[in-house]
């Protein structure tokens, strides 16, 4: 992972490595707002919805149980006055079923980039977030078929 | 649009409303390097080659030749030493034929985000995105089937 260079981004490297990647859920109010929208994040089941506290605890524990091993590696930080965007790349093993997917075995990739939104009080209120979901579809579909080997 | 505030952002701004946006093929020497490489666009045909002026012509011409009307919206800007980063909207009327879907005259939309790096004199010298083709494809395929209609 590429190193954070301002608060905002040692705190969003924090809550990704401790939230994201190692599932930490009780970290999740340390850094997460009363309200937390998903503004765009197409294939999320999530997007266009406001979270509270406990919603937000839902929605990790839920992306994360095909994928407990995930990891989020930032491949680069950038910054305005209200937000903190990073492109990453994801990778997992598949261990529990995902929508239209049992449990694969595999390992799998995905690049993705995110924007997050601070408040005043430098929590976290929302995320705007593209993530190459075809390609991790292409990568199942493959494990799936008959003789598939991409791995 | 929202409004770029910087130099790079305002560069930025201008290549992607003529080159992308206009299809202005002449102006791409005004923005980009000699040597224009494509870091990660997964599912993009250039992914991964550096690019001659001549072939990123030529990367322009074949890309919007189905979307002759493409226009991208900047949703955010943002900006490190290296590069500007932006999260976009794009639309397009699906006036070609695309590998796999004959020209359907069916309005399309995408999200998507892109890091373009600059160099010393301002020129981009590669990118890296991510675009929503998960969901074109979906639209691509409501609009193939019949009865389909997502418009």
């Amino acid at each position: 992972m590429i190193a954070p260079t301002s608060p905002r981004q040692r705190r969003l490297a924090e809550f990704l490595d401790r939230v994201w990647s190692a599932g930490e859920i009780a970290a999740c109010d340390r850094f997460v707002a009363a309200a937390y929208t998903i503004l765009n994040d197409p294939g999320d089941p999530w997007e266009g919805q406001t979270l509270d506290p406990d919603g937000f605890r839902d929605r990790v524990r839920q992306s994360r149980a095909p994928f407990p091993d995930q990891r989020f590696d930032v491949q680069d930080w950038f910054e305005n006055a209200h937000s903190v965007a990073v492109t990453w790349l994801w990778s997992a093993t598949h261990q529990g079923d995902f929508p239209g997917f049992p449990a694969t075995g595999r390992r799998l990739t995905m690049s993705g980039a995110t924007s997050y939104r601070f408040d005043a009080e430098d929590r976290l209120t929302g995320h705007w977030q593209i993530a190459d979901r075809l390609g991790v579809f292409r990568q199942l579909q493959a494990a799936a078929s008959p003789g598939g080997s991409s791995n």
